[in-house]
């Protein structure tokens, strides 16, 4: 009798994971890195990019000194009004609506991202921010071949926020607490909330920032800048 | 040669519409109207929920002239944090966490709702409020046998919300727009949002409040307590 040899294949991957590999494997090959930001509808995504973009003067292509030349995709159930906004500021924005070719998808996956490399000049870029689809829960889930996952948490949202939704703090390395210049005028514990964050995702830097007036907006420039290198 | 008649099914039903009827009938045979209550995270359902059941006195059971016995099941990933904070008021709340049993779901669907239902005390109540997942995608998309739909929608998110997510603003009949103590401190055209939320479901009636301050508390339960009859 024979003895078959069964081979097992221990590193089964789901089709997004494979396809968030290939994408990563592009990235690398054009020398872009990637981040993937992501937050609740309305914590101020696109206010922290454009403020970024204004701050590094990163549009126009201009490749001056440390300033990393940044491309945005966007990802919305519907519509441009991100990209409308972004692309005023003279960087290269590709929009991905999740609704009508992906059946309203409340996240981006591997696969919507893949299908829009086509679009974005990899090849002028250093750094690709993806503005993800303004969710809580299901964006954390997917891989989509990112370097970096960064989370935008609005002061406007509670203290408990971290412990509703652990997945994504989790899920993060950066914590890019937003709004602060609301807080005197919240019922809302900064201290309470940087503990909950702590309790889900021990150690996890934390960054505390206004779009609006551009305060702690430096550290985040930095760090950004960081992170395309 | 016989003809065999086939017999056309023109409602076939996906398996959550066909649960959220047996829902819906469950909901009529106790007396029960249902409120299903959305939003974002953060935009502050739960808070409108404390007001309110405070301001009704709908807690311990009782039937006053007028005032509806309220219900409350709680929609989260995981946790209890919000059926603690209601609890709180005396009135029953029961909680459902889509994260072990349902897979982290980010909306509640009819299921999940049936499952919970013999752990709510339905011929004891008049009105039931079903706090969803915060989320502006997925939860517009499942009916779970409410009679109503109800969205908050905070000054906080920004003026275009609406056009970002249409289908939330027009599964709903009434939005709640919160935290309008905020208006002073926030760039935030008030007229742009509401013109936005007509531009998308005309006509769908909107009702400006302050769960924290109480402001527009008063319109808010009326309404309510219209709908629990």
């Amino acid at each position: 009798m024979h003895r078959t040899r069964v081979r097992v294949i221990e590193d089964a991957l789901d089709a997004n994971t494979t396809i968030a590999r290939a994408n990563r494997a592009d990235f690398e090959r054009a020398g872009v890195r990637v981040v993937n930001l992501m937050s609740a509808p309305g914590a101020g995504k696109t206010t922290l990019l454009e403020r970024t973009l204004a701050r590094l003067g990163a549009g126009n292509g201009a490749a001056r000194a440390g300033v990393p030349r940044i491309g945005v995709l966007e990802g919305d159930v519907q519509g441009t009004l991100d990209a409308d906004r972004l692309a005023s500021l003279h960087v290269p924005v590709v929009q991905i609506n999740t609704d009508p070719g992906f059946g309203g998808e409340c996240h981006l996956d591997a696969n919507m991202v893949r299908s829009a490399l086509g679009a974005i000049p990899l090849d002028r870029l250093d750094l690709l921010v993806i503005e993800n689809v303004g969710n809580l829960v299901c964006p954390a889930e997917f891989q989509v071949g990112e370097h970096h996952r960064v989370m935008v948490a609005s002061v406007t949202e509670g203290e408990d926020k971290p412990l509703k939704y652990p997945l994504m703090f989790r899920a993060c390395e950066l914590v890019v607490v937003n709004k602060i210049d609301l807080l005197p005028h919240l019922a809302f514990d900064l201290d309470r909330f940087l503990y909950n964050v702590d309790a889900v995702h021990p150690g996890v830097r934390r960054l505390l920032v206004s779009a609006r007036t551009g305060e702690g907006i430096d550290d985040w420039c930095e760090w950004l800048v960081g992170a395309a290198r």
